[in-house]
């Protein structure tokens, strides 16, 4: 956390916790009329290092005029920034300009245009996931790496840089198996089918999952209906021990944590930057000491990736960069037209997949399958398992109900939270979306269900969201309902229907015109 | 100032005005005890729309623990976001989820390295005028549109849409001249000289000028130690009418705000953007009624612009612009190796100016003839005025006492503030900075002057500085004191003498070398 400033001299001050959530950037808060404020030339959006107790960190000033919030000789720092100081109320606190981190002068040239070398780049990544980096330097970092604008090895120096700079996890016996998905389809929660099918057959799969930031569900709000998901990290290592794999959040894992810093901007300009998805997912996955690794790239027009030949292209990187890494891949492009599954939403995700594990019939087979391939992926890095044979393994597992068995002991493991999967507790708003017309459902916005979705409070309202009825290929007359929309209050309810009146994300084509067989394998 | 959003409702709060200064960037606070926050699903972070006083505004949202700050049913405004809103204490606001501005979808067109057409630039610059990007998309702006990332049409869109997104005043006479340097030598005040000498002749040249923001001086500073600067518009225009100049600060006029927010995040990187400094400057100009104006671009190993090729390249852009918005340009290359006159902050640069106005022997002769041969320039705008007799009549009415009598009433109308420029009173601790050996001056190195400068103090406390005693050329021996620094504090003393102790700044060669001629006109 130290950092280099070149003020021979710097002031003190009592630091004050301000209860102010500033999200990833450090705030710190100095009086107008204070006399350090003026000594030391300071400006509001200045850029100072505050130091206490043998920790530095770099923030953002915010000039303060109102009296009632700290006092004149008073640093008041946001949540974070006191958090990361490890300070007590009241301690002495020093603050100084700050210089510049010296990695800035290699993102300058990145900026420029120019390649970077594997140095120039590990000094970024450390900086960045030392809090030394202001938002607006971190939005040039995001902006200056899009697109196509890292080379297949500055990706992979970002990816190692990234793991450099947090902690590594050695699980101490190979293979470690891992399942990632890319994301953008609403309603695909296969790792939980995934990790229960593999963990059975005996491989571990130690399974850290986000919450969603931009979706209306991760597989930590969907895990979360069903059992503790924010574990300490040791308590997560013996229930992995214990059970061969675990569903669990994983941001109390200090993985790759400028990859964290790094979202925190990129996400708000959803700008298309493959270099830093294959950074950050790959990143992640070697940190948490994965040695293998089947990765789902879903592609369809209103998917994250469009088209074949970005997807292709996307897999090719994301080759390079895991074979440099030491990591075994095995990429799977699949059916990324429309949601997987029927519900959109924690509560009703987690319903889909407890009807899967229990054999129901009325459980969404599009879900069913794709999990038992990614599955039977998985399995097959297993040297006893032939190639070819490994969905067949994930469904005698799965109908057998082995996977069953093993998600509730995980369950019990994390801690059980009450769940009646038959009879899930859904949001009691409802508003049902109908059919504009009679035809055949030729396409489903995957985004705008998302979006939808999240107007109805998921996933901060588990039991909201939205409960799909068709899907692309099926006839559906006037007036038929498309989907439920569940929500917990009426402003969300609100929100939900406006969104779905002004366009219900649904096409309806009544020519009698059957869309074309889907163009994947799943 | 009004925005989309898709919310179709949204909640009502009561607005308090939170004194924290957020520079440019709108701030709201939310308690997170607020039934609002959870019903609206907001995160820290997000953007949201504030409306009140059939006013509406994009804020960033910071959500808040502290009882103190505000009350639970409270919504909390930076002061900008205060003030833009209109509205007074305890008033009703109401607060919904903010959608990107349309533009952004330029923007993104923008980052992938795509051409911008007029109307999209006019879109970017007056959603960015009327506050509606976060600090990190202005930042993505900014890069993507640094080194020569905009072609010359893109930067003529982005000066017409930074005019057309502001005040333009008309003077309703031409011409309507000024003059501007693009910055980056320290002391170079010739403004303070070039606009009496021509105003004296009977040409109209209302001067408005920045404020430092990363130097130890603007021309609005060193005016503020002799008048005052900061004028409401209808004052500063009958001064003009009356006095036929003014040395004023820019920033009462609202001329061109997009450029000032765009300014913000710009600085903070450092970015070399030849085409946003050609759009920021020109549109200023245009904005300000002007039709002439003579440019000054300094180039030198420490200036903005290192070499000539560089220098010729951007006088272009500036020629190609300024044509097709219908400015006369005379741009000037001129000798940026080392700063001009000896003072460096505002009084020790006041002290120069007043120098050369009273014809003083001890004035610095680098200013004097810079500034004359500059407003020889200027003076060649007017048709009665035979090209290369402009240095002449400048020299005349500046010999003459005529530029010094015009000075003085033009700082008598914008109201006198005393300063004794024979005996100025300066920072009084002083440190002297000596040889390290004997030799001759071959280089000076502008930003470390700036940067010393800056540390003691300037511009903020207004007798801090740096004042030179040798120049490029000048033979030294060993302990002989190359400059003066002046602070008003221990703490601002210590800072800048710590920093000339690492380095100076003066590169003193003891082989006996002597420096080549000056490569340039000044």
């Amino acid at each position: 956390m130290a950092t280099s400033t070149s003020s021979p001299a710097s002031s003190t001050l009592t630091g004050r916790k301000v209860g102010i959530d500033t999200y990833r950037e450090n705030v710190v808060y100095l009086r107008r009329d204070c006399p350090v404020y003026r000594a030391e030339g300071f400006q509001a959006l200045s850029k100072v290092a505050v130091s206490a107790n043998s920790h530095m960190i770099l923030a953002v000033l915010n000039v303060v005029d109102d009296t009632r919030v700290i006092g004149e000789m008073d640093l008041g720092l946001s949540e974070d920034a006191f958090a990361q100081l490890g300070i007590a109320e009241g301690a002495p606190v020093r603050i100084a300009h700050a210089e510049p981190p010296e990695s800035i002068a290699s993102l300058r040239r990145k900026i420029a245009g120019e390649r970077l070398s594997a140095d120039e780049i590990l000094a970024i990544v450390k900086d960045i996931a030392g809090h030394r980096y202001s938002k607006i330097e971190l939005a040039a970092f995001v902006v200056a790496t899009t697109q196509w604008d890292l080379d297949r090895d500055e990706v992979l120096h970002l990816a190692e840089a990234m793991v450099a700079a947090g902690r590594r996890l050695d699980w101490g016996e190979a293979p470690v198996v891992d399942k990632h998905c890319i994301g953008g389809i609403p309603g695909n929660r296969t790792s939980m089918l995934v990790v229960p099918i593999v963990a059975a057959h005996g491989m571990l799969i130690p399974k850290t999952s986000s919450r969603a930031i931009t979706s209306p569900a991760g597989t930590a709000d969907t895990m979360a209906c069903l059992a503790e998901v924010e574990l300490p990290f040791d308590r997560l290592e013996r229930i992995v021990r214990a059970h061969r794999g675990c569903l669990a959040w994983g941001g109390t894992a200090s993985l790759s944590p400028a990859d964290d810093v790094l979202i925190s901007v990129s996400r708000p300009l959803s700008l298309d930057s493959p270099g830093q998805m294959v950074a950050s997912i790959l990143s992640k996955k070697v940190a948490a000491g994965a040695t293998h690794l089947v990765l789902d790239i879903p592609f369809g027009p209103t998917a994250k990736v469009a088209r074949i030949d970005e997807a292709q292209r996307l897999k090719k990187l994301f080759e390079y960069v895991a074979r440099n890494m030491g990591l075994q891949l095995d990429v799977v492009l699949s059916d990324g037209r429309q949601p997987i599954g029927r519900g959109v939403g924690p509560a009703l995700e987690a319903r889909d997949v407890l009807q899967v594990l229990n054999n129901d019939p009325a459980a969404p087979a599009d879900l069913r399958l794709k999990a038992l391939r990614l599955a039977g992926r998985v399995l097959e890095f297993d040297p006893d398992v032939r190639g070819g044979e490994g969905v067949e393994l994930a469904r005698d597992i799965l109908d057998s109900g082995r996977a069953l068995a093993k998600l509730e002991a995980i369950i019990d493991a994390q801690g059980r939270r009450p769940f009646n999967w038959q009879r899930p507790t859904l949001g009691a708003l409802v508003h049902e979306v109908v059919a504009d017309a009679d035809g055949i459902v030729t396409a489903i916005d995957n985004l705008r269900v998302a979006r939808i979705a999240r107007l109805a409070g998921a996933p901060k309202a588990e039991t909201a969201g939205v409960d799909l009825f068709c899907r692309i290929g099926d006839r559906v007359t006037r007036g038929q309902p498309l989907y439920r929309i569940h929500a917990t209050n009426t402003s969300e309810l609100e929100f939900a229907r406006h969104e779905s009146t002004h366009h219900h994300g649904f096409t309806v084509d009544g020519s009698g015109a059957v869309p074309v067989d889907p163009f994947l394998e799943f």
